[in-house]
């Protein structure tokens, strides 16, 4: 078995190398420190080459993703994918074998290659395998000089906490880094830090089959989240790369290579790789993404008829779903009452996450949790849920997972809490998520209907929304305009009043004010049309082909500089539609705090201002 | 002594009640919980009301920015502030005392609020003290809660790492959050961390004041950063408020403040304040920005006459500028080699800070050291110095920092390291924080002249860059564009090739690329102007009337539903100016790994592929 173990890692060993050098970069370095691990590992671990997606496989995560070379020659050993695919096609656009890991290669649970992320995503794996009482193991390989992220810690918590004795973590401790040795660059107490947490912590020799096979029988079990501290040398195997940084991320020159396969003893003719490599396509290889069908039962839609606020629709909604549907989850950062997530918490606590003050980890355990097959909605409040973790929904995006990012408190309806609780980029910043999008819903009832909606259909979403109570958007006749009849229908824009010679276009938390100003105008005489646009990214062309030819005039609380008005600027331009006049009113600065009903006044948005600037403009 | 602070905190406990239930909001019952702490602190330190920003105080920051009534009572109560003011005013428009502390307040060092930053922020702060020699020391004040935030971690173990022994943290433990127990909500081992952190941990009651003074003057006379960790109890000294997590959010209503009142033993003419606060204008407050001037040596501009990388004249500049001025300084994350911060740990390696991988953490603690007086340099990856750290720079720029965020790797010129580090948000994100401004240069040259440009500037800016060695851009004659003669002018379009009938619009890595085409088409007999545009925010009307009234098409390396096409498109519709033909080539999709010259052919971005797109136009 040892034996079989080194011939394999040699072997391994020597593929990094020659992908590395046909590559012309790549990172050999901590390839070779982590190599031993990932062999014993994928060795050790219930996995099926032939069926990789099998529900009952143990997942191996890699959150160092840069030592792909290690992961892709250890797959390559054990049948999971083809090696002279990844010798020759490494980090090659027409090959899949990208330079960080990417979910979807048969053996590979997660994208990654920022550092820090991929304890968040086992833990969340871990943490479904929980939820749906499966039996297989998660592991996450992951490096020293990460470990200094601060969203490692959240996750070692989190794993604590949910008693993840199904989770393995693996460090591969090489002590070096980029700039130098890790210790030198930032102390991290690796062990204390696992202590502290609560965890079980093994320390052993990472190139020692021996060690690490028994460390991984001994995590596997015992009752607690245990981590294999193993030590390790960066370049291992070959004499002159040992022990030093150069090599991070620098592959060998010819004349190094041969010399560090004679070392090996391992015979590989690179010239094939190399001359296989010139005949890929200069194009962008066909990507893999995993996904998977979505059942759900979306329940009977709530009709809202007196003034409530869009968050308890959106409690109401997911206590719903997730009451109907066990494949339905919510994740909370210690804001349960705040976004109503106390609902679901009364009637079906089990399928309520609480990861406290941690939100990036809470965001990407989410991701995790989706891509594991949970409808999951991640509920947090604007600022929390959409600017601070930026990056981790990028990844999130990026792994093509399933996520309902949920978030309330959003534009300047948080009130006295002041700027640094404003969220003005929920429609900006998922711009930056490939494939994200976002739905602003106008009222509670909207938002009922939206929320059921996002459910079924399997990709990441955004739903913004205020805090405030408003009332149901009406009819002309008074009647609730979304009604039981009312089907939400993506990129749609809905036509609140009609008229084309004034026209105002807005969205959510505004939306009811423009609404009155709109209706006390009509009484006024001034007929001024009303469109709610609720999917900013996906324009209706023909409404606004017909309504957004005269005078226009958009109001929103966000960001002025790349909100809705930007938006429509931009696909106006598109389509040559230059109005008589166009007018943005929005949100220019930090703005201050006070009641949400000030500072609608103060920036413009409220009834009364907005009919203010529709009568300037006439 | 402590009968003093006993009577000063009681009168504190009850202005916290008054200013919340005059403003029907705020978190009185963590203010109930730090407030002896608070009190005992501003007593205990070197501070000057009358003189609140001399260089020699002692600086207090207060991370978890929500307990503001316990902060503004303590100001008041020392004679920072008028009591009058924050008691009616707390938490309106009109007032400078918003719902969480702002920086610039007399006696407030750091605009708080979102929970786990301020500890970097003073890291940041008690290292400029050691930087500049100063023997002040910095005191954080957080919350329990807010310690489950991983950044907490980061800026631990970079505290350590400098042996800031001039800091001290006191954590308000209350055990109380939102959503219940801090200890069932995300259970954090405070104590222990710490001390895996290697800092000396204190344990007190928080509501004891001589055991306070005396573990202050333990923590400030020691050789090491110090944590004392204060046991306290949430709405402390009203008894029907102690340990409840009822008033976390939730001021007390009439009868309930006037239960309270009696209990303190404190008179109070509440409805002055209701009164007062009737009077106050709904209007947006007078903001209160620091600064401070800046005198920089600008020493002598570099021309680059050869094939070089941007990343290089970057280093070089800075590694210039900090040779020849003690306030410029420079924050790594362990990319030093990449981003060429290595020529300044040559030849002034005392104006480097190495964070090591702790992004969130190293932008707080930029923000603050550009705070005290440094202009300082956070050199990174896009994709970390952009996507990951998104929130933190926004808070950086509610705190009117003085940071330069100078980003490599950007675009698609990171080539094999593949879609997680291809940074593609460089010009939409920081539009989310304003007063950021965006300057993305085409070449060395101009790349040395932009830094030299903004260490002089007070104010927040992005400069992004590729990482590929690049032709300095040449005019048609063959001589250096960006050369001696030339001067940066923020906001200005350089007009590289004259040419009004087609016109190519660029900047950063494509513009070398454009610029091969445009000057290969005109060989061809094809005339095309050639516009860079290195500052996307602000955007030249005069060229742009003159350029884009033709055929335009704009290339870039960024997500082309958010970038300069997207800003130009925004900027022509307002100028009413229909270009005859617009076309945009960008990045819509998570691009692929590979090398970035395939890249630039894939993605539409190479000269062979521009002046395709070119000849398609006519």
């Amino acid at each position: 078995m040892i034996k079989k173990l080194k011939n394999i890692s040699k072997q391994c060993r020597a593929d990094i190398l020659t992908m590395t050098t046909v590559a012309g970069s790549g990172h050999p370095g901590g390839s070779m420190s982590s190599i031993d691990l990932l062999v014993t590992l994928y060795s050790f671990a219930n996995i099926f080459p032939n069926d990789p997606w099998n529900e009952n496989r143990d997942r191996i995560l890699v959150s160092h993703g840069h030592i792909s070379p290690a992961v892709y020659s250890t797959l390559s050993a054990y049948g999971f994918i083809n090696r002279d695919d990844v010798l020759s096609g490494f980090r090659h656009p027409g090959s899949i074998f990208e330079g960080h890991i990417t979910r979807g290669i048969p053996g590979i649970e997660w994208t990654t290659g920022n550092l820090g992320q991929g304890l968040s995503a086992g833990v969340g794996m871990a943490l479904a395998a929980k939820l749906k009482k499966q039996q297989h193991h998660v592991y996450v390989l992951m490096s020293d000089g990460e470990s200094a992220k601060g969203q490692v810690t959240e996750a070692r918590r989190t794993a604590k906490k949910y008693n993840l004795d199904n989770l393995t973590v693996i460090i591969d401790y090489n002590d070096i880094q980029i700039s130098g040795r890790a210790r030198d660059i930032m102390y991290v107490n690796i062990k204390e830090e696992y202590e502290a947490a609560g965890w079980n912590v093994i320390e052993i020799d990472g190139h020692d089959f021996e060690q690490i096979l028994s460390a991984l029988k001994i995590a596997k079990n015992d009752k607690n989240p245990t981590v294999i501290i193993a030590h390790t040398i960066i370049g291992k195997g070959v004499s002159f790369m040992e022990d030093t940084p150069k090599y991070h991320g620098k592959p060998l020159s010819l004349d190094e290579y041969k010399k560090a396969l004679k070392e090996l003893g391992i015979s590989i003719d690179i010239n094939k790789y190399i001359e296989m490599r010139k005949k890929i396509d200069i194009s962008e290889h066909k990507k893999i993404y995993l996904k998977y069908p979505i059942s759900i039962n979306t329940g009977k839609p709530i009709i809202y008829k007196e003034k409530i606020d869009n968050r308890t629709a959106l409690g109401n909604a997911i206590a719903d779903l997730a009451t109907l549907n066990d494949n339905v989850i919510a994740i909370d950062c210690d804001l349960k009452s705040s976004v109503k997530l106390d609902k679901l918490d009364q009637v079906k606590p089990e399928s309520l996450i609480e990861i406290g003050v941690q939100e990036h980890n809470a965001a990407a355990i989410a991701g995790a949790l989706s891509a594991e097959g949970f409808v999951t909605f991640f509920a947090d409040f604007g600022v929390f849920g959409i600017d601070e973790t930026f990056n981790q929904h990028r990844l999130n995006a990026i792994n093509n997972t399933n996520l309902k990012v949920v978030v309330t408190h959003c534009g300047i309806d948080v009130g006295e809490d002041g700027k640094t609780h404003h969220a003005l980029n929920y429609i900006s910043a998922p711009l930056s998520w490939f494939g994200f999008k976002v739905i602003v819903p106008a009222d509670p009832n909207q938002t009922d209907k939206v929320i059921r909606y996002i459910a079924t259909q399997y990709g990441n979403y955004v739903v913004a929304m205020g805090r405030s109570k408003i009332e149901p958007i009406t009819k002309s006749d008074g009647s609730i305009f979304y009604d039981e009849n009312y089907e939400f229908e993506y990129g749609k824009i809905d036509v609140i009043r009609d008229g084309e010679e004034i026209v105002v276009i807005t969205y959510g938390s505004v939306l009811p004010h423009a609404l009155k100003a709109v209706d006390e105008l009509e009484k006024e005489g001034i007929k001024v049309g009303l469109l709610n646009v609720s999917c900013p990214y996906d324009l209706d062309e023909e409404i606004l082909s017909r309504y957004a030819r005269k005078k226009v005039v958009v109001f929103e609380d966000h960001n002025i500089y790349n909100g809705l008005g930007t938006l429509l600027e931009s696909k106006l331009f598109n389509l040559k539609i230059i109005p008589e006049k166009f007018v943005k009113v929005g949100i220019d600065r930090f703005p201050v705090s006070g009641n949400s009903k000030y500072l609608f006044d103060i920036y413009g948005l409220d009834s009364q201002k907005i009919k203010e600037t529709i009568k300037n403009l006439i």
